[in-house]
C-alpha cells in the first residue's frame, strides 16, 4: 500500500473546503455517493447523530455532501437541536439543489448550547465558493474542525489495485473505545455493496477509534462516515485492509494528540485466552491514570500493568507472563515468565521515546489486542481544570 | 448511634500497638474471638490475602490476632511470598503461644520485591511490649500501616444497645507499586454467627470500601478484616447499621485523603431503573478524568456529568435529569428535568468548598446509590509520575 498525502482529497470527485474563525470553524464535504455511519455508543446522542441517520435511512445511504461544524456539539438541546441539525442540511441543500436529506450533518464543541444557525449560514456562504479538490482543501478542511486538538489529522492510502481510501478526523480528548469524541471522515473510490461498506467501518472502527483511549471517558457525538463515490470494482478484503490502515493511522494521530499527552503508548496483548480478555486488559491499562503517570513519569513501572491488567476481569496467571517494552531503536523484557529482570539502561532509554510500545504476553492462549493511548500529565489537568492555575 | 474517639479500642478486650521506622511500619491487633474477610477482587492475589484466608478457613474464623506491615505489599512474590508471609504469622504465633493458623496477615507498600522478614522480626519485638487498649494505641496502630496517607484513618460507634464497632483503616490511591492499597480492621463486640457476620461485612464493603473511587485502579493487597469478641448479644440490623457507618466513615476518610485531593465528592444517584443501574452510574461519575477535573476547576459542569453517565451503559432519559450540587450550608440546581438552569453565585460558592455533594435524579425509577471519590489535580500527576517536575 502506497501512502498518499491528499487526505479525502486522494479520491477522484471529492471536493472539499473549511473555515476558521475564532472557535467556530464549518467543513462542508462534496462527496456524492454511498455513505455509512458508525455512531457513538453513548446513551446521550447529540442532534446531528440522530438527524444522520435518519438521512442515512430514508436515502439508502445516497448522498451529495457531509456538512460538520466545531464550537457547538448541538448536545442536550432538545427537539429545537434536532431541528437546528435540520437547518443546517437545509440550508446547504438550497445552495447544492438537493434535497436536505442528501447532507449528513456533524457537530463538535461545548454542549448544552443552542447552535448558531445564523454564524453557520454565514459559513456556509464563505466555504463553499472555495470548495477544491487538492491537498489544501483536505487540510482546510481538516483545520475547520479541531477543537482541542494541537495537530490536524489526515491520510490516504492507495492499494496494489489502486484502490484509494482517505480520510480526515479531529479528536484529542474525551477519546475511549465505543467511539469518544472524536469525528472522522472518510472517503473512497471502491465499489462494493452498502451492506459490506457498513460491515467493514464497523470493523476498522472496533480496530481503531474503539480502541484509541485519551481519558476514558465517551462523547454524545462521536460519529465516522464513510462516503465512496464507488468508481472502482474492488474485493472486500482489499478494501478493509486500506481502511483499516487509514482508520488505525487516524487514531494513532489522536492518541499522540491525546490532551496534555507527552508520549503516545501503543499497547499490545498477545497470549489472552479470548479477544474479549485481550480487548479488555487493553482498555484497562490504557485507562489507568496510575499507568499513565508512571509513563509520563518515564518509568517501565510493571508493578502498575500487573494491576490494571489483573482488575481488568480477563483470565490471567501473574506467574506466567512476559512483558516487554519497546520503541522503534530497540526493546527490553522487564517481566519473563513471572520473574522480574534488573532494570537496565537500555530500558530507560526506551522510557525517554515520544513513542513507547508495551507488548504485554499472558502466555495461556492465542488471543491478541492493540490500542492506542497517552501518558497523563500536568498539562491534561490544566486544560480540564483551566479555571484553577 | 454515639460517636466514639477510640478506633479499635473502642472494644473491650481489644490491644494494640504500631511502629513507624522510616517507610516501613508495623501493627499488631490482639483480638482474640471470630473473624471474617472481604478480600480484593483483583486476578492478581497479594500472599498475605492467600495466608489469611487459608488461616480463616482452617481455623473457622477463630482467630487471636492479626499482623500488618506497611512499606512492602509481599505482592507478585511468588512461593517464597507466601512462605514469607506464614513466617510472619508463625513469629508472633510463638510470642503469642498459639498456632500462627490463629495470626491473620496484611501487607501494603511497593510489590514484587520480598518481604524483609528480619525487619519485621524486629518490629514485632519492639511493638509487642507496648500493646495497649486505649485511644492512642489505635492511633499507633493507624499511623503504622499508613503509606502515601496524609492522615490516619480511625471511627468507632456505640449503638442504642451498646453495641460497639470500631475501626482504623489506611488508603489514599488504589495501587500498590507506590504503596497505595486499602486496608481496614474492624473490632466488635456484637456476637453473631460467622455467616452473619460475612454477609453484613459484604454489605458494609458494598455501601462503602467499593463505592469509593481515588483513581479507579485497584490493588493485589486490598482487604477488610472484622473481628468480633462476642461478648454482646444484639440483633444484625443493629449491628449493620453500626458496621455500616463505620465502614462509610472509613471510606470517606480515604477519598478525601485521595492522592493529590483538595476536595471530598460524595456523588448519590436517585431515580434510578435498577441498583445496578444507579452503582454503574456512581463509579462511572466517580472515575472520570473530566468530571474529576471539573470539580478541581472548580466547574460545575454539568454536560462531563450526563456525557460520563451516558457511557455507563444504565438506562437514561436525558430530558428527565436533575442535577443539584449541594455543600453543608447550601443547595442549588442545575438541571431541572432536562432544562439548564443558569449559574448562580450559590452554585459558585457551592463549588468553593472542601466537600462537593452531587445529586443525580433520573426521574425513571426507584434505586439509589452513593459513592465518594475526589477531585484530580496537578498533585496527583506529581505524586504518580514523580521522577519528573
Amino acid at each position: 500500500m502506497k501512502e498518499l498525502n491528499s487526505g479525502i482529497c486522494a479520491i477522484e470527485g471529492v471536493s472539499t473546503w473549511g473555515i476558521k474563525e475564532g472557535k467556530y470553524g464549518l467543513a462542508i464535504i462534496l462527496a456524492e455517493g454511498r455513505a455509512v455511519a458508525v455512531c457513538t455508543q453513548n446513551k446521550v446522542i447529540a442532534a446531528p447523530l440522530i438527524v444522520t441517520k435518519k438521512h442515512l435511512e430514508s436515502q439508502k445511504g445516497h448522498i451529495k455532501a457531509v456538512i460538520a461544524n466545531s464550537g457547538n456539539a448541538n448536545a442536550c438541546t432538545g427537539q429545537k437541536g434536532i431541528e437546528d441539525a435540520e437547518e443546517m442540511c437545509k440550508i446547504l441543500a438550497q445552495k447544492l439543489n438537493c434535497k436536505k436529506e442528501e447532507i449528513l450533518v456533524a457537530s463538535t464543541g461545548i454542549i448544552g448550547q443552542l447552535l448558531p444557525v445564523d454564524k453557520i449560514k454565514h459559513q456556509i456562504d464563505k466555504v463553499l465558493p472555495e470548495l477544491a479538490s487538492g491537498s489544501i482543501a483536505s487540510q482546510k478542511a481538516a483545520e475547520a474542525i479541531v477543537t482541542t486538538d494541537t495537530v490536524i489529522k489526515q491520510f490516504a492510502v492507495e492499494t496494489k489495485g489502486s484502490i484509494r481510501v482517505g480520510g480526515i478526523a479531529k479528536g484529542a480528548g474525551m477519546i475511549a473505545p465505543n467511539m469518544a469524541t472524536m469525528l472522522a471522515f472518510i472517503c473512497t473510490d471502491a465499489c462494493l455493496p452498502q451492506s459490506v461498506l457498513q460491515d467493514c467501518l464497523q470493523k476498522s472502527v472496533d480496530k481503531s477509534f474503539n480502541m484509541t483511549i485519551v481519558d476514558g471517558d465517551t462523547s454524545t457525538n462521536d460519529m465516522t462516515i464513510l462516503v465512496t463515490t464507488g468508481k472502482k470494482e474492488c474485493s472486500a478484503t482489499e478494501f478493509q485492509q486500506a481502511l483499516d490502515t487509514t482508520c488505525i493511522k487516524l487514531a494513532m494521530m489522536m492518541a499522540k494528540d491525546g490532551e496534555g499527552a507527552t508520549k503516545l503508548i501503543e499497547f499490545t496483548v498477545t497470549g489472552a485466552e479470548t479477544p474479549d480478555d485481550a480487548k479488555k486488559i487493553t482498555r484497562t491499562i490504557l485507562t489507568s491514570p496510575l499507568v499513565k503517570t508512571a509513563i509520563f513519569g518515564e518509568d517501565p513501572n510493571w508493578g502498575r500493568i500487573i494491576a490494571a491488567a489483573g482488575r481488568s476481569g480477563a483470565n490471567m496467571n501473574p506467574e506466567k507472563i512476559t512483558i516487554e517494552f519497546s520503541d522503534k531503536e530497540g526493546s527490553a523484557t522487564i517481566i519473563d515468565r513471572g520473574s522480574i529482570l534488573k532494570t537496565t539502561s537500555k530500558i530507560k532509554k526506551i522510557m525517554k521515546s515520544d513513542t513507547i510500545n508495551i507488548q504485554l504476553n499472558l502466555n495461556i492462549g492465542k488471543a491478541t489486542a492493540t490500542g492506542w493511548g497517552c501518558d497523563l500529565t500536568y498539562e491534561y489537568v490544566k486544560i480540564n481544570a483551566k479555571y484553577r492555575t
